[in-house]
């Protein structure tokens, strides 16, 4: 009867979180430093999610490997569905597109979201980059709400080359 | 392979937020006020559950027939077990122990919060008073931690009489 209730809950907690964070900082400044430490809780969730299933991973071919694994499995095990667009350029530039977004999807209704909405992002930017960083795969990952509850994360790797 | 992720997700991304309230806030009046935020959020969460819920749920008895069903079905959806023993004074408080509460169980390894434990209830006091708030009961919740991950939730209904 309840059985989506866990899901709601992470979508409601994560939205609340935000949500505060954007209401109670009023310096740009304050928000900024707030937003990098939401990005960094993600870092540490996906660094964590990483270590706890890193015997349960396959072993990866190359780079395009990884990227392919968090654009199928890791996603449809986080938001319930894959990555519907991956692009690349071929010199370490990944986009991975979601028309319909988990995290934008619920909270956009009924909210005055649409010009902070990229803010619910950050989260999941710092949990890519902490599930790339536990592979080797050091990267810095931005992204852009297109129209709710569409999205594009863009994964640039760091190469030490 | 990675089917367990999103329970996980929430525990790690909870944990956090508890743990970057405390660090951040020095001031005891401060912390306070984040607890008393985060409890609200909670509230929130449980409020907005139930309105989701609402035409699932099965129609009450009375309040004790509430009680069962948060310690049931609630607890079950949310934290993958029931509540292991509930107890009542038959004048309106309510006790509901769990001996392996899932927000206490994961975070207890290796963190140093054993003193600081109960924080980590605080959200879940909010959760619950909302979900009993949407079914008309309204009441104060307060937890506390027996021995990791043992927990007690008390619950006193505010009667109108």
């Amino acid at each position: 009867m309840l059985g989506t209730c866990e899901d709601t809950l992470f979508e409601l907690f994560h939205g609340a979180i935000v949500s505060t964070i954007l209401k109670d900082a009023t310096a740009e400044e304050e928000i900024d430093e707030r937003i990098s430490k939401l990005e960094y809780i993600g870092f540490s969730s996906g660094l964590r999610l990483a270590e706890r299933f890193t015997r349960d991973l396959p072993r990866f071919k190359d780079e395009l490997d990884i990227i392919k694994f968090l654009c199928k499995d890791f996603w449809t095990a986080v938001f319930k569905k894959q990555v519907d667009n991956l692009r690349t350029n071929h010199q370490g530039v990944y986009v991975l597109q979601d028309s319909k977004f988990r995290m934008l999807e619920k909270v956009s209704n009924g909210r005055q979201y649409l010009d902070k909405s990229s803010r619910l992002l950050v989260y999941t930017c710092g949990l890519i980059r902490g599930w790339l960083a536990a592979l080797n795969v050091p990267c810095v990952v931005t992204a852009e709400v297109i129209s709710m509850p569409a999205c594009k994360f863009h994964i640039h790797l760091q190469r030490s080359s």
